[in-house]
């Protein structure tokens, strides 16, 4: 499948790279055309990646993964407003607030009444937005076996029915099994979701290790 | 030991049935003198429990566990404040803010970058303020091993570390294990704690069973 990713950082790169090793086809977008990150990420892949300004690449993929820093996603996806229509956009960021130091806060505006991912399905009404993955470390993402047999939690949701099954079979090439992927329902649910950052940070500096997720127990 | 629950709606009875159980006299604290439900509570206890007005309860405890709704906590301890000091509350309450349907989300003021259980300590700073159990459905509170063979995760957190080490004690007579019992830090991190609400609401409602919890998988 034609893929794009938005956002040039670790988890840009994290889920590019592994959508790439899965055989898809990858084309990496941001801001400039001659980005050094995305640039770095074609060469250091033999076939599959490329790259280019946010516009180019939501027009070559068919799924666009949002990777963007949370506080950069509407600005990115406002670039490339004339190629979203029709799109499913795996929103996986998340709105952190660094202004006022460690560990962040959330955007107060893009948070509790509501949420990043709700903001973008509203913003942008003729794509499929569904939120998932943000709630872990990006190696865990794109291979939830490195830890606990891959038996921990993935949220999703996103209004599209249709949208949400497409996605869910790119979370199982990635290692996810059925019973872990939660699905909430509808993008609002991105609330809670993205909630789940105050948390994670915090459990993070306690236990000065990312590689963690967390399971339902019941 | 003597114990004050403030609250007498479900999670306060939980507790203090509990506490009962254990061997703690408990007063169960409310706004009124003659609070159905506080002497509900007295009566359905052979000893070990009474009822009385915040102040009374409050004068009565050596540790106060603070179980009214968010929205009404700031007013009950306030009532109560002649007789807080040097005391320890436990706060267990989350800041939800039901005036715009369900699932509630956060009282804006009292989240985010702020949180129910700092607001309370910034409030009544010759008190000590350790927030935990927050983040789970009362019967699991009292009783982990209801689920899992008890093996999932509570928070605590506060600013003084002999009074986290007094409410530890009392968290392993509940049933906890020290592994389980993750120490944040300082009361600020009730911001993390109380702001897993918005999931756990969600995944309440997606699931339609409130007697889970997370585990942390490493």
């Amino acid at each position: 499948m034609k893929i794009a990713v938005f956002g040039t950082g670790m988890v840009g790169d994290t889920i590019g790279s592994r959508l790439i090793e899965l055989g898809h086809q990858v084309m990496m977008g941001s801001r400039t055309a001659n980005n050094e990150k995305a640039l770095a990420f074609v060469a250091k892949h033999k076939s599959g990646a490329s790259a280019g300004m946010f516009l180019e690449a939501a027009t070559f993929g068919e799924i666009i993964f949002n990777c963007t820093k949370g506080e950069a996603s509407m600005n990115a996806l406002r670039e490339a407003e004339r190629a979203l229509d029709g799109k499913i956009i795996i929103d996986v960021a998340n709105p952190l607030d660094f202004s006022r130091g460690m560990p962040p806060s959330l955007i107060q505006s893009l948070s509790n009444t509501n949420s990043l991912g709700e903001e973008i399905q509203k913003t942008f009404p003729k794509t499929q937005v569904v939120k998932t993955l943000n709630t872990m470390w990006c190696g865990l993402m794109v291979n939830p076996n490195l830890i606990g047999g891959g038996d921990h939690i993935n949220y999703i949701c996103g209004n599209d029915a249709g949208a949400k099954s497409k996605v869910k079979s790119l979370l199982k090439e990635f290692g996810w099994q059925e019973k872990n992927i939660l699905d909430l329902g509808d993008i609002t649910n991105a609330r809670g979701t993205e909630a789940v950052l105050p948390i994670w940070l915090r459990v993070w500096a306690a236990t000065q290790n990312g590689a963690f997720n967390f399971k339902l127990v019941s």
